[in-house]
């Protein structure tokens, strides 16, 4: 394998390929047990060329989050796409566009959806209602049956819609610590699915699918009981799931890596050409206070550990100001690299826009200008 | 002018040029006044359309915050360009091709980045010696004019080195809350830089400059006594510098326009299609949480005022939460736009990669695709 590191100017999105093919493999093998169709997220590479290792695994439906990113993997040869984002209706035209040309499923979470849908759509798109089983963000409330069972009849009358099921994202369990208290929120979380279904079901309406997709609940619990799984981020992992508990500091796949410009021994930092606009500022609680990432050092074959004690401690535009301990600030120079986990790795990979695969090979995303 | 609003699929920077020329004007005017050379940073909006306006103001000098950014607007025919950030060895190859073809500006922090240039460098450039007054993030300390010496002392009689002076960014102001509390931080600064000064030029050495250069001061602040001013935010403002008390929200110049996706009136929430993706997730407090962007309401000219009580609750991938107070939330149908004012406008459009003016037309920045 060639030596990276050499050729490193600027912050480069490092890709350990063989870890994210090994947390792929893993994920794959966890939808087969559970007995649940695997539509992965491909929002969290967003890459046409790592969609392939997927295809290598015989995955044929993905999920997407927005009409531009179905788009694009439409364009790479992807043929069943979930886009998991409430209808937005002034994309109305594109969704056609979309669904003349593949199998197009759609979130939808109110009637006036429903009627637009009805109104507007000149193909036939699968149709999935977005509940919430407790994170808050979007979706009919799962103890509404009432409000549901109506979006449901809507649909189910609708031209060209295929109602297909319920569809959650309990991110909620982001701020769950632990398998015992992710699954404790995965099991309630399949309690409210699973019942709600059957209201409907003696309500007359069709049997309906379940759909689900949170990494610690994925990473972690038995979904047995799910007909899809949707999880996207187990792919790279990063500090907020390995905080969680989805995954260990060896199971991210990605790394931010920054040259050193600064040193500042008398406040063991380190200052890196790394910063907001290449990591994001998603952070994560340590010992009460925000972090941007942990520190690892360049390694022949990708990077090690995480150094003990060191952070992120702060990001400005291009700026990373990293807490050191004072025994490895001793070995650092400017010039030097160092590698950080990401706090959020699907942000990171949005922003930096291409991989640098440990190999050398630059992989580009559906962002990627050159 | 045209309604742009009917054109709006996706979320979309609008850009309100009016504003940001008055921001502008007000910007160099102050400057004038101050004696001091305008040296704009351009890390803020990145787009060479945009630094015409500058040079319509006959704006020489300018800002930039990496090699990348000084690479894109020495090709729009900049000639003067000060790379604000400590200088990274790794581009020693590209900031020699920059110095073979513009006046360049490097910044210096220690030693072995002096002794580094020295040994590399084959052109002539400025440097500058970063100075920390406060904000504890890069430069050496302003109590240590020994350190300042030695380096100083290195520098003049490095081969192409022209040592040209003393350079902060006083970015503890942005802490700050009101003129007042700035301005003292402002005149700290300055008595902080020019008493070291003093003490170098007694050491023997000759007149150094000195230039400073966050937004809230040079906003705020009678900033004589400072060589250069060099500002980047200010044409732009946001949430974060109007709750400094840098700016009204009627001078903020961008804002995010978001299609509304989902109602949910049970907690007085909209999700809107425009998240951490879009707007960055830098915050400010509000009333001791964090908020990303507050709300106003599309207008025939632009945007409204900022509607009261009204804020950004929540951002994942694509996803914006707001909350809007009931009266607001009832008139709200999905499908409409609202506009948000940025947190931090610099990440947005890092992010946004191009504006819509309110005119209709598309302004591209260094990071356009298409």
């Amino acid at each position: 394998m060639p030596d990276i590191f050499p050729t490193i100017k600027r912050p480069t999105l490092l890709l350990d390929e063989k870890t994210a093919r090994r947390n792929l493999h893993s994920m794959a093998l966890r939808a087969r047990q559970a007995g649940a169709r695997f539509r992965p997220h491909f929002k969290t590479h967003q890459s046409a060329a790592i969609g392939e290792w997927f295809r290598d695994l015989e995955i044929n439906a993905i999920t997407v989050s927005s009409v531009e990113m179905a788009q694009y993997f439409a364009r790479a040869g992807w043929q069943d796409i979930l886009i998991a984002f409430p209808f937005n209706w002034r994309e109305i035209d594109e969704v056609n566009q979309l669904a003349s040309q593949i199998h197009l499923g759609l979130l939808v979470e109110s009637r006036d959806t429903a009627r637009f849908l009805n109104w507007h759509l000149n193909y036939p798109v699968d149709v999935w209602i977005k509940i919430d089983v407790g994170s808050q963000r979007t979706g009919l409330a799962w103890d509404n049956p009432e409000a549901v069972q109506a979006l449901a009849a809507d649909l189910q009358r609708g031209r060209q819609l295929r109602l297909r099921g319920l569809l959650t994202h309990a991110g909620h369990s982001y701020r769950a610590r632990g398998a015992e208290e992710v699954c404790g929120l995965h099991q309630q979380s399949m309690q409210r699915l699973t019942s709600l279904r059957d209201q409907l079901t003696q309500a007359g309406l069709p049997a309906l699918e379940i759909s689900i997709g949170d990494t610690p609940s994925c990473s972690l619990c038995d979904c047995t009981g799910a007909d899809e799984l949707r999880p996207g981020n187990f792919l790279f992992y990063d500090v907020q799931q390995s905080q969680i508990g989805s995954c260990q500091p060896a199971d991210i796949a990605v790394a931010l890596a920054c040259p050193v410009v600064a040193l500042h021994p008398e406040r063991n930092e380190v200052v890196v050409f790394g910063g907001a606009i290449h990591l994001s500022k998603d952070a994560f609680d340590l010992d009460g206070r925000p972090a941007f990432g942990l520190v690892c050092l360049p390694q022949p074959n990708g990077w090690g550990a995480p150094l003990p004690g060191a952070f992120v401690r702060g990001l400005s535009q291009e700026h990373g100001v990293l807490h050191l301990p004072e025994e490895e600030l001793a070995r650092m120079r400017v010039g030097d690299l160092l590698c950080i986990l990401p706090a959020h790795s699907c942000l990171t990979v949005t922003l930096m826009r291409s991989y640098l695969t440990l190999a050398g090979q630059v992989v580009p995303t559906m962002h990627t200008t050159e």
